[in-house]
């Protein structure tokens, strides 16, 4: 659809603006995705032509977006191509995240890099929205403070642990931070007050997205992200796209019924998978407090890694559960690849067996056949690192939007 | 990504011959998608210009794809625009269906119009690969013949029970057809010999395809269809666009596990969502024998509808079920619209209101509020009307590829 919104632009008489445009955001992304590349890669890696690459990247140089260096000799024949980098700290997002049981902010430059990172932990104990504002605004202060200086922060993106409206970050329910229709997009737009747009977002669709970008799931178009913090959290990539749904609520696997005889969940219905293979499901087994967090989660897992029967068998019969669930999801979605973050990546060693045999027995050959388990590699920071993504977004499908100096082309087209 | 790959073509020096294949593309998709239309209707759906449109719609007026013809004054002032209707049947495919208890064939002309169509009822019986290919041929027969004359036919779209590898036609699994690992569209174009490409897909994927595009889902862009036939299949609909998933093998609903203690499936698996909400769910719970096909399943449908007792448990029980499956994927895809076909468009009626009280108990508020439950509106032809536009999506693509006559652009960039 966008190829013909763009031909149809092409058409009323925009046409070299919006190919401008376009080539401009092929190549902020080649190498937001990448890192530096040489002129000569970008030339193959867009189809552009040489001189249309030297073109562009000068008015990027200018812009002061990205920087130009003199690469040193390859050892092949030849003058070298200048290696292109993106100016990191000149165009940076704030990464933010409400998760059950702590909070951080970050702050990223173009192209990924992590200038600063403060995470806080806090109880689990459920507080009020405008509680949270105003702790996030307090793990702001203690971020270096280079982010508020001229015109250098683009965006806002922030992942929490619950349901969101993707258009106004309006959030429908957070059992596990006790929210119910809360309108964290609103507040959190009057207590910042920072001229930018600010995007909100479940923090597993954000994990899903950073996988996919930066992390385990890099060149995989079909991807299952299914994550075990106090919950389950999903995000799903379908065809190269995060898949939102009508309203940004897809992904909450967590609540896939798996057990109509099973327990009560957070969410008020009986039997979501969450209750069966969650972290409260994997304390009770192994005879824990539920309620105990990471210290309770840390001592099962040690406790497991020593052969301790109970914790061993606890640990297995989650894994099933895990493995029910991923059955149905792979036969309904086909992906090329599953991704397992969370509690479910640190169990991944143990549970790989039992991932397999139930996946022999309850999905089509087909499909699993074609799927391959993995844990997730950006730990515990993928929604963070999802929510700079997210922030980035605007500028990646648009910099023309983010240049700072008139250029030789005309602006009209601009939106 | 499909518009940065248009913008780099453009850029290395095609400009024009691309913008004219998509804007071709646009205006036959148009016609396609909506019936015929004026060309002010044109110029306002698609953003061309009025001279752009003009010569365009010269190009396929020239090349036999569209007719104009003067419209009835609409009671407006000024000249009334003329009239652009496909020529649809200068323009047709082949659909072919094969189902567990028919096979069907039908001509059908760009713009959608059912040119011919025939269905043959057949047993429940498994037959092979060879057998069926042969009894294909044979429904052909009895097609009106004018689709094999000149170069009228553009393409092959068929539809088949079973888990269907997309780039070759390779079916892995059609457990109700008795096959495993058939090179069905290998067979079916030696079989066929015609010179135009052959694509293959599930059945339900082309129901839900048909419904999107000319059923009860027009309009809508995130749809989950599930239909009962024999066993359950389904086809999602995200942003837009069919979801296939890794090979094509996304959709298969039916063997989502919902009872871990249930009955032996088909595929292998136990407790198989197609074992509690299926056709043979609903015959085994209203006493009737589950092999009997459709007239058992009208027998059922009459009883209930008088209001015999153990037939309308049996339709409310199986729509529970159903209702349980539907919770786990609204929560799992936030779908705006749910379709049911086959047997559970017919059992809707009857079951809406435990649909919802399933809802009510299971999905998540925020996804359960969005989402609409309808029947499907195309009846048991979707998956041939599917197919059909599975065929014609090069075509759509790509009209100038199907241009018969030279034009006075360059053809360079042809592929």
């Amino acid at each position: 659809m966008t190829n013909l919104l763009t031909m149809r632009l092409l058409a009323v008489g925009q046409r070299s603006e919006t190919v401008r445009r376009a080539n401009l955001s092929a190549i902020v992304r080649e190498l937001h995705d990448r890192g530096p590349l040489s002129r000569s890669e970008l030339v193959t890696r867009t189809g552009l032509t040489r001189s249309a690459i030297r073109g562009l990247i000068g008015e990027l140089v200018a812009a002061g977006l990205v920087a130009e260096e003199r690469s040193l000799s390859s050892g092949t024949p030849g003058r070298p191509s200048p290696v292109v980098r993106l100016a990191s700290t000149n165009a940076v997002v704030l990464a933010l995240e409400i998760s059950v049981d702590s909070l951080a902010a970050a702050v990223v430059g173009l192209g990924g890099d992590v200038l600063d990172l403060v995470r806080v932990d806090r109880p689990r104990s459920h507080l009020s929205l405008e509680r949270t504002v105003q702790d996030l605004l307090d793990v702001l202060e203690r971020l270096a403070p280079p982010w508020r200086e001229d015109d250098r922060l683009i965006g806002i993106g922030v992942g929490v642990a619950g349901i969101v409206r993707r258009s106004d970050g309006f959030v429908a329910l957070a059992p596990n931070l006790g929210w119910r229709d809360v309108a964290l997009g609103r507040q959190l737009g009057e207590a910042l007050r920072l001229n930018v747009p600010i995007a909100i977002a479940n923090e597993a669709d954000l994990g899903a997205l950073a996988e996919h970008r930066r992390g385990a799931a890099v060149g995989s178009d079909n991807v299952l992200y299914v994550a075990a913090e106090v919950g389950i959290g999903g995000g799903l990539i379908v065809d190269g796209r995060p898949l939102t749904g009508a309203a940004g609520y897809g992904g909450e696997l967590g609540h896939l019924p798996v057990n109509r005889d099973g327990l009560a969940c957070g969410c008020g219905a009986i039997g979501c998978w969450e209750t069966e293979a969650g972290e409260a499901a994997l304390l009770r087994r192994a005879g824990h407090p539920t309620d105990g967090g990471r210290a309770e989660l840390d001592a099962v897992l040690r406790e497991a890694a020593s052969g301790a029967p109970q914790a061993v068998r606890a640990v297995l019969e989650t894994g099933r559960w895990l493995g029910y669930g991923l059955a149905g999801l792979v036969n309904v979605l086909n992906p090329g690849l599953i991704v397992l973050g969370g509690l479910f990546g640190r169990i991944h060693p143990f549970v790989a067996e039992v991932l397999a045999e139930e996946l022999e027995a309850r999905a089509l050959p087909a499909s699993r056949d074609l799927v391959r388990i993995v844990p997730a590699t950006l730990g515990s920071d993928a929604p963070l690192i999802g929510a700079s993504e997210l922030a980035f977004e605007p500028l990646l499908a648009d910099p023309a939007g983010w240049l700072r100096r008139p250029t030789s082309q005309p602006q009209r087209a601009s939106a």
